[in-house]
């Protein structure tokens, strides 16, 4: 039991290093910009708060676990920004690795649990995951938009970076795609805080 | 609908500010403090990864949502040291009205919902409740303890208010609380870290 316990442990200890691994979005304060584990508990609350949105009914509390999770392979593989495109290429294989190493701190049945959950929110392919990924994008989206585009602005974010970005979104809520397009993303396209055209 | 949206969004909107309210834990790597959402999102991630160790069996969504919602209050409160005895005082009474504001953002029955999970929290009456108390002493003794006990030593805390705020531990889990005193805290009271006299 304890050398269950300790695996447990060891790997409740390693979580501690998303706290220092930043992200590109700011606070809604727009000076300090977040980092994986406040994001991953900002988009977990937003999970709870707006499962009613799901295109389909989804089961929450593994929605919830996977967005708890989903950045801990950076720990390992750092932050790959959405729209660094070399950076992405060698995401997948980066990423792999570190899924290896970081759940295999875990005793076999919760490596085996936490890890599909990891591969099951990659492939976006269950309603779950789809609702997962939704509130991956909506968090910073909501962000962004708070900080009158700052981050956008800054990356010099095209809308169809956005729009490509999201292409899940709606797969996971199309009522929340339809708020966060008509209420964060337009708005910042009219003013010019992310690109429109090539 | 688009009302009920917008105030779900100015909730989660508000959620945002847990991430600058600062606590007296100190990260792994013994440098920085954590804040808010850190915290939450830990114990978060720890309830769901040791849910087995519950004296009772617990509805795991249910205590997620309360350790990801528990120190919402502390937008206003601010955070509460555990051993600052003055604060305490007055502690109750700063964190019931911002809980009116705070989760007065909210459409009324996500208010009433979400209230009522904190409320609970604090009751500690409950086996979710008790449960999510457990994960919510049991994470920053986790931190001090890989820290060599900076923040006990730095603040000269005593072995009994360790103790006495740990009451509700082992209500939640004995397991747990038997592994924290074994492994976290009685090593730091023999290495001094922990002061065990008056």
């Amino acid at each position: 039991m304890d050398e269950r316990m300790e695996r447990q442990f060891r790997f409740a200890l390693e979580a501690d290093k998303e706290k220092r691994i930043m992200r590109q979005t700011y606070l809604s304060n727009g000076t300090e910009k977040e980092n994986d584990a406040e994001h991953a508990w900002h988009a977990a609350l937003m999970c709870v708060l707006l499962s009613e949105y799901a295109n389909e009914p989804v089961d929450v509390l593994r929605t919830v676990t996977m967005v708890l999770i989903h950045d801990m392979v950076e720990i390992d593989a750092g932050d790959t920004y959405a729209y660094d495109e070399q950076a992405k290429q060698s995401q997948r294989e980066r990423e792999e690795k570190a899924a290896d190493r970081v759940f295999g701190l875990l005793p076999d049945d919760q490596r085996d649990c936490l890890r599909g959950l990891w591969e099951e929110f990659e492939r976006g392919e269950t309603p779950e995951a789809r609702f997962a990924r939704a509130m991956d994008n909506l968090q910073p989206t909501m962000l962004n938009h708070a900080t009158d585009g700052k981050a956008w602005r800054e990356k010099g974010v095209q809308l169809r970076q956005i729009l490509e970005r999201n292409q899940i979104t709606p797969k996971g809520s199309e009522q929340l795609w339809d708020y966060s397009l008509q209420h964060f993303i337009l708005p910042n396209v009219e003013k010019g805080n992310i690109k429109e055209h090539l």
